[in-house]
């Protein structure tokens, strides 16, 4: 069974396109409004303000947990770059450089350069991401690596990794020759869509990992925040979507044979 | 861009079967041994331990948490047949229901009869398990459809029921069309494949989200359980994984027609 989109991509990338501003803004009104911004470094990640903002207990005997409620309120936790670096660059970039070959009107070699450097830019912000997210574990004393978010994380950006380095070596330079090319590219393709599928279950996975923590906190269940979240995650099933819609879809003039003929 | 796999379906099934074993069986292991069993009534569901175990908050000031936790040890809750009904349910009989072309060796039409019945067992034993989870919610006070795995979760079971029907009318009876079916054929397989991967996707969104209030109520976040559940979740991904490779790939006899042909 070949699966395969009876429907031109340009429409559908239009798409993907404002998805992608869609998920951009709605990810960093989520964490410049409501989180308190984006920082590498600061100091402000006092103990309690950690704990009270991401998932450690909260003690609610008698006025503590009010306390707590208050200070995360006026306080906000500083370490947000982990959600925006991740969608922005790993997510979105990601999904650009997906449907590069289906939504740009250049020639094969063209599309192929920039297919390659998006997917760069994407791996080495997700990198940047991944460590984000470490060194806020570290220094606000989280564990690491106990989530499914953090397995799948892991396996994620390694995957990745090795795809670019595959596609590199074997699409690129040196280049295999023309037998290897001609075998590679449908499991290149399967393959990448495979961790791109991952990659946006990864992405619901920290949403809702990190509402958990903040609703366990004392974040309203039902509040413009949570909303907000949920709506990002579901902004971001819907970029990924159309992003696979748009790369099973028919490309420009070669039509089927945009990617097949490397 | 077509996606085919130059690869037999066959033993690209026997991983699919074998994974659902494993899947059931770890699923079943967590909520009988971990979890304390499968009930539909139970007079056990007292408030305390309740909240211990589904993510309200449990106050670690002096002795009061080792109290709550030491409870929610020893009379552990009985709803646990959210999960088992659906990952049994509509992602394992799901799952073998997309493969039934591919993976059976009897005629289409006989083929077509069991693709049918294995979807309507999928999807009546996840709307039993969706039932199930608000009955839990409701008789022990926990608030209902905040989650992303609740909003999902209601999006995917409309969204197979969806499927269901249309399929049974424009396929089975009364039947659509020459024309009908075969312009619908392409898009049926799409979108089926789209809901099986939000399916999957929500219920690793639930192994992370229960898991989550576990942690919260002091279930150790590297211990036994945590890893049991963190397993059952990868394993529900490789089955998903191998479930869609298998329905990609080639079918017996007719090849690349057995969908096709109907």
């Amino acid at each position: 069974m070949a699966i395969a989109i009876p429907v031109k991509a340009l429409p559908l990338s239009f798409v993907v396109h404002a998805l992608a501003v869609a998920g951009a803004v709605l990810v960093l009104v989520w964490n410049i409004y409501f989180r308190g911004g984006l920082a590498w470094e600061s100091t402000n990640k006092s103990l309690i303000f950690n704990a009270a903002s991401d998932g450690l207990k909260v003690c609610n005997g008698p006025n503590g947990s009010r306390i707590v409620n208050l200070m995360s309120h006026f306080f906000p936790p500083p370490k947000q770059l982990h959600p925006v670096l991740m969608l922005i660059g790993l997510i979105i970039i990601g999904g650009e450089a997906i449907i590069s070959y289906k939504a740009l009107p250049f020639r094969k070699e063209e599309k192929k350069i920039i297919h390659l450097v998006l997917h760069a830019i994407a791996l080495i912000l997700g990198i940047i991401g991944v460590y984000a997210a470490f060194k806020y574990h570290n220094e606000s004393s989280i564990a690491n690596l106990y989530s499914l978010h953090s397995w799948l994380g892991i396996g994620v950006i390694s995957l990745y990794g090795i795809q670019w380095l595959y596609g590199f070596v074997v699409f690129f330079f040196p280049g295999g020759t023309a037998a290897i090319r001609r075998e590679s590219l449908p499991w290149h393709v399967l393959f990448g869509i495979f961790v791109y599928i991952l990659a946006v279950a990864t992405a619901t996975l920290g949403y809702l990992e990190k509402l958990t923590f903040l609703e366990n906190s004392g974040l309203a269940k039902y509040g413009s925040e949570a909303f907000l979240v949920n709506f990002t995650a579901i902004v971001t099933i819907l970029y990924g979507t159309f992003v696979l819609l748009t790369a099973l879809s028919q490309g420009p003039v070669e039509d089927d044979y945009s990617y097949s003929a490397i």
